[in-house]
């Protein structure tokens, strides 16, 4: 399986892990939609920073307010 | 290993693929920077539409203009 754990990114060294196993990412309404193989979704007010499928890590960026 | 192929969406039916085997995602300056595990890089004037891990696709949409 391929899926990837959801980080937002809270500093340069620090990610807080928002969601494990997604296998599905949509962006809605501005905000990212994120969904895990256990069926759960989470809408996150943020943007993608950048996927490494590599490291399996998507890593978000909270939005500039 | 857990790469992905890009595709831009060309309408309902018809996505374009635009590289293999992709293993990094970033959006850049409004665009979507692609690398693949050769080491090729596109920069696409696109957004993401979606990013589906379980079918090993990225799915572009151009922007509207």
């Amino acid at each position: 399986m391929c899926e990837a754990n959801a980080y937002l990114k809270k500093s340069e060294e620090e990610n807080l892990m928002v969601m494990e196993n997604v296998y599905n990412l949509k962006p809605e309404g501005g905000k990212i939609l994120l969904e895990n193989i256990f069926g759960e979704q989470k809408l996150i007010d943020a943007e993608i920073h950048h996927i490494s499928l590599m490291e399996h890590k998507i890593i978000l960026q909270p939005k500039a307010s």
